[in-house]
């Protein structure tokens, strides 16, 4: 599905790209984006010819090098830069194709995004902002940063409930690991997409293409990245952190029974030895004749095992 | 309740809104501030139609999208802003709306706010500097950042007592817990109302609507912002030492019961060994046919169970 | 005690102030700085009243709010900031008040302090530069400043000695412990004095009373004030190190003895299990008739008690 | 191997040096860059002569200096900078060198350079922005940045796994040990090369060689390359995470073990007290002559085998 | 020994003080720099009066505060800075005076330093840069600054070694200790070296004695110092993460052999539990009388030590 924009009349148009309509498409002067959502090989070939766009290869877009997100000719820009996508669980990041060309803007996606709406919620706003395709990318771009910022809060939000919840002791051993491994792995989305944000931009700073207006809304927006960036670092922290301690506090747990049967050990020694003294094979030996020596045995058994944790117990020991 | 601020002749002009005085109520011109405390719809009706102010609907106020919490429109600036409250335990974030719409500033809240006040006492102590309602904003969000500063001192401070107290012992293990849980609830809560300040200040700052003048008093303001944010890692840095100090002690704590009892366990295994040894049942037993053997035993017996723990004691490592 | 400083005919003057030379009292225009030294409530009404001063009250003083600590009237800038006085101990924040009206400058303080010594010198050997009451300000600020940053670095200096004395296993542990807590609390305070110095000098910074000369000096001041609050982190950073490796410490040393003691236990074991087989009373059982059987059992019970441990050690486990 | 371009009608002119066409070798004026490729000493000495250029000693190349890193005379300046070459493991950093004379630059290396090739892309892509030496180095430090980049955002991906890995506990012991090694070599490397990196731009920033716009390019180099130095900190600090959670891990394991047979010992301690108790001798002892006294006393030994680990289960405590 | 250097028909002129040539002393209108290496009382008396130079007391230079670092008179500007000497070990603070006075500099120093050998040698490179004394301060000072970072960068490649033996169980543990305490004191002398010239730099930028030109310089000179001083940041940070680990490592050392000595423990219990039986003294008492009762208890005992180690074996739990 291909949507094409134009500003004509100082008025947008909006054009969806058919068969049937070929015919009344905008002329490339009036162009200012071209919205390709899953377009079809067809739609390539011929929007490639009209307007004489070069598209990079589907192997292109998918390396991972900046010299490959981030590619500039005399004749246009080309950008592939991550979109987070949160899915259900951690996400993935979706690559998203940038090519700005003249006063046009070409972006090329295969999903359903919503910055794409929100610019374009702008742009019907107020028209007279958007007056070639480098303003829409650029509040595309401040959209998605935007949108970035508010997944980044929230998985903030997430992170400082599980570390409630862990000292509330309100959560299942394996739930709190399942927590950690999934909000880090949120996390480091999140960062991969906000540094790729910042390397382009960085790249988009030295480029002799943009306007200044244009320029300084980028320089605004890096430093909105940086300290996102910083935010991710946060998190990090803070899961480490949780990990740590979920760490130090099984290892207490685990000593505590250890130690518990560490003085259980202790209470049956004494009565042990007392029993092994009155079983020697000595020929003089007063106690075995005795007629109360099996209950004076006793008494020293159980004393035996109840004096040491009574001394220990007073002293403070225990 | 609504009071109105209005700037007639170089006066300011403060006016109840009532039944009683609705045909005095200040022009659209004269408008600086309207201030409404817990409206009732009654009020908010009233005043959409007669200063043609468009309020952003409940729902819109509680969202926690930036978009949600900052809305430029050709006729106004909308801000959804978090005001911690300190409220007995860790606080939590009321939101207060701001519009800026024209000269005059519309805020909505439903809370005694010590920020408010504050504005307004300089106001009165000097007039001229309250031109219009940008400056009204300016002056509560500058308040409000110095109010965050003073509880996140008045936290610094408390969780510094903190550690002094687990030094010195002189707090019971359930206590330090809950406070470390109570501070970094409140810490957290600080982090929230001030990330939030940052992104509405770094959006006021993009924007066209404010005046050079105003613009540097944010950016003063941001950097201040910056530096609270710090402020409360510090604390969280210094919340995570105290329980990782804590989760420490308790360790050695234990270990300390452990290491006792394995010394003393240690104690009663010789004599157990000796008192095994004269329970053998062989034919030829010199031992057990001498005349003093049992008392040989018991000398044997506490002879092995001191030897050891003073053997060890000597070389150190007891 | 009050001392009055005018600049009369490009020379500094020094008044004592006292009842007997009242009527020689400078005149409010020459007038640069007034320094009250433990001030007598008649000195305060005497002043109060001759220079027209507004003193804030002993409660204004004591407030740690930034509101009580820097106000800014149309007529005056009041300033209550810490300055650190290192008394023995961990030290402690004095409160010194500074009000800046026209062209003089007020300090109140109850105490010696070094740094108004050293501005004094400055002034003598400089008196150009001290042209009126902001500039003693500033200066006074520099000078204080300068001390936290001396104070500073001899802390510093003292971790490290504590370190190398944990390391080289040269100090008792009370007095790791006990150090560790003094300087912790000379840090905090050394902090917090200086985060008082931030907010004032960025409260400074915003005022339209001051010369951009004097603001260029304190937007120096500030950066250092900066780099300083982060070495008060870097000291934290080591203390924090310090008390880490100490427990750990703790901990092997308390885990060595377990170790030694459960080595020693599974020495006794084997012998004790000899010796129990040879107490069986079975009918049948030839050992037990053996002309040397009991020396066999004992040859046997050495050699149990050896074996393991022989192994265990070649192994490398032990 | 040498490749000598010039700048002729502006044009590029590739010239290969060898014994046969020496006589067309392009006039030092034309002269843009001289690209030796692990040059013989034949063609060192024909360039010395022909270009007037002064080479460093191999002695001087591989000095860690940074004196001998960067070297400014009245004529030229010489930089001896590192390349990382991932081969394999974990990489190390080749030594290039680079002379800046008058407006050509020569470059000295001994390996195949994939930034040397990418430079000669955008040379040929866009020769205009080619004037002189100046302009290639600059191009070629950006390329080396962009991947040394791509190496660490490809590192991060790479811990980032061995992480996951570790959670899931689906990795054996070993290789976490040698990941962890492998990755912080090459981090260290990465390090190695951008502090390098770091100090040679610091340098070239100071230099009055270089025009404006190159120096421009160098300070946007230069924040690209803290970022870079930021990254590998997070890198370490992932690496360090890692390898704490790791042996965090490990003695939770060891103590289960510990914790398992503790409780194991406990089971045994008390049917050998019951066992001991009928092994004694007295006279008087009633149950030795009961008709079930031997079945009594198994009832007894797994009772009280039994018996405590169900009371701790039931408490809690295991 | 003293050196005079002056500047004579724009060519430097060197002047070896000595008795004999006392005469021909440059004109103090020519003299740029007075290098005073272990100076007699002699000289200094006679450079004293003849030069109108103020030289600091012995007791002024080695205080350590600031205001005895950096003292500026109407006169002059007196610097004490610290030079780090590596002499074998982890080196240690040089202080060396400099004293700038009208056009010329005074350097008084007490050893060798490498970094004036290099400030004569660019000098003698390229006089013409050498106007006045603050050039000659300046060159030095970024002489130093750059040996620092030489050193730094040596430190840190034996950190990471360090680092790499510690993983390869390469080194000794008490190696392991001595190289961490040696590599943290010689850290700590670079930093102190450091903060002591960020704090000069800090005092020059604010002196009014020196041109912009020697400002501008210093300002990258306090950037590179900041830089560093994050560098041993880094330094300590890694040393510290070594000392954590190897802690870390000795603790699951030690657990390993309490494990192993817990597990043989429980091997012994169970036989000896089956000897105690066998030892019971009850009239009825089957086993007792069989033939091959004896036969039948080793049995029992040697299944009942092997029998739970099994188990646990195979569940995995060992």
């Amino acid at each position: 599905m291909v949507k094409i924009y134009a500003f004509v009349n100082s008025h947008f148009k909006v054009f969806n790209l058919s068969e049937d309509n070929i015919d009344d498409i905008p002329s490339k002067d009036e162009l200012i984006w071209v919205d390709m959502f899953s377009p079809s090989s067809d739609e390539f070939r011929f929007l490639e010819k009209y307007y004489e766009i070069e598209f990079p290869t589907k192997q292109e877009t998918e390396e991972i090098e900046i010299s490959s997100r981030y590619w500039e000719s005399d004749k246009d820009i080309t950008i592939n830069s991550y979109f987070l996508v949160v899915d259900g669980d951690a996400g993935h990041n979706e690559t998203v194709t940038f090519i700005l060309q003249d006063n046009f803007l070409v972006t090329i996606r295969y999903r359903e995004l919503k910055t794409f709406g929100e610019c374009l919620r702008k742009m019907i706003a107020n028209p007279s902002s958007f007056k070639d395709g480098s303003y829409i990318m650029s509040s595309i771009f401040e959209a998605r940063i935007d949108l970035d910022a508010d997944i980044l809060e929230s998985l903030s939000r997430n992170v400082s409930n599980l570390r409630k919840k862990l000292f509330a002791n309100d959560i299942a051993d394996e739930d709190i690991l399942e927590s950690i491994y999934h909000y880090e792995n949120l996390n480091t989305n999140i960062r991969d997409s906000l540094i790729d944000k910042q390397r382009i931009i960085s790249s988009l700073l030295k480029s002799r293409k943009l306007s200044d207006v244009i320029k300084d809304n980028f320089r605004i927006m890096i430093k909105d990245v940086n300290s996102l960036i910083d935010f991710t670092r946060y998190n990090f922290d803070r899961l480490d952190y949780i990990q740590n301690i979920f760490l130090g506090l099984l290892n207490i747990e685990q000593n505590k029974v250890i130690k518990i049967f560490t003085v259980v050990n202790v209470i049956f020694l004494p009565p042990t030895l007392v029993a092994s003294v009155y079983g020697m094979n000595f020929e003089f030996f007063p106690e075995i004749h005795w007629r109360y020596g099996y209950l004076f045995a006793w008494v020293l058994m159980v004393a035996s095992a109840i004096l040491p944790v009574y001394i220990f117990k007073k002293k403070g020991w225990l």
